[in-house]
């Protein structure tokens, strides 16, 4: 990781950036870290992706999240929608069973933080990756 | 509002400031501001206290409340315990029922979000205001 590069993306790093998202790899192309904030009452996350990183498609079920942009510049997208390009400050609800992804743009790092919305028996499915072509047509 | 001096103390105004906190205001002593950022899944709000500027001590009824602190240099207190001086990327576990007040230093602004923990029929139950000499023997 160049931290340097990081924070001059990220305007500075607000929430430690935690350890290596190893556990959650598989459902990602490129570098993330992971630092869970609270983990009673609501479940918060801080998720910080390197430049082209970004998480599979995928679904919460049972409850939402939401995400709360720290800093650096990302995108944001609803399966048939739109990509919504984040910067900081920026807020995303995400509803329960829509498919989506969410990850860094290509030249820059991203953090946002994730925030789930509780509910009963929820699940995340993971689906097929964020191609190289859907990704690198978004950031031209 | 000295908005230079704001971001100065805050490092950089991750989520947009809002307006000044008037709803609540007699709840505080000296400026804040308020900027409600999700009202649906989970309520989170950003709130931003001048120097000096706290609230009274209060307690969350039926669910509590976590802080996470975006910049700036303040204090939260539980009623009966040390008070905990807080900086950017502190998180604060407020339990349900526990008499507390948080805000800023004296000398610094001071920004947090506040995400509400869902419960059944919340309230928030105002007291006393923060007296001037425990305040300013906690900045000495």
């Amino acid at each position: 990781m160049n931290k340097e590069e990081m924070i001059k993306d990220l305007g500075k790093e607000v929430f430690p950036i935690g350890n290596e998202n190893i556990e959650y790899a598989q459902y990602f192309v490129g570098d993330s870290y992971l630092n869970v904030l609270s983990m009673e009452g609501v479940i918060i996350g801080n998720v910080t992706f390197a430049p082209g990183c970004r998480n599979n498609w995928h679904i919460h079920h049972g409850g939402g999240q939401i995400l709360l942009v720290t800093g650096g510049t990302g995108w944001f997208q609803e399966w048939g929608k739109q990509p919504r390009k984040l910067k900081t400050g920026d807020v995303v609800h995400i509803p329960a069973e829509v498919k989506h992804w969410h990850g860094a743009a290509s030249d820059s790092w991203f953090a946002h933080l994730a925030i789930e919305v509780p509910g009963d028996n929820k699940s995340n499915e993971w689906l097929e990756k964020v191609s190289d072509e859907e990704y690198n047509n978004l950031n031209k």
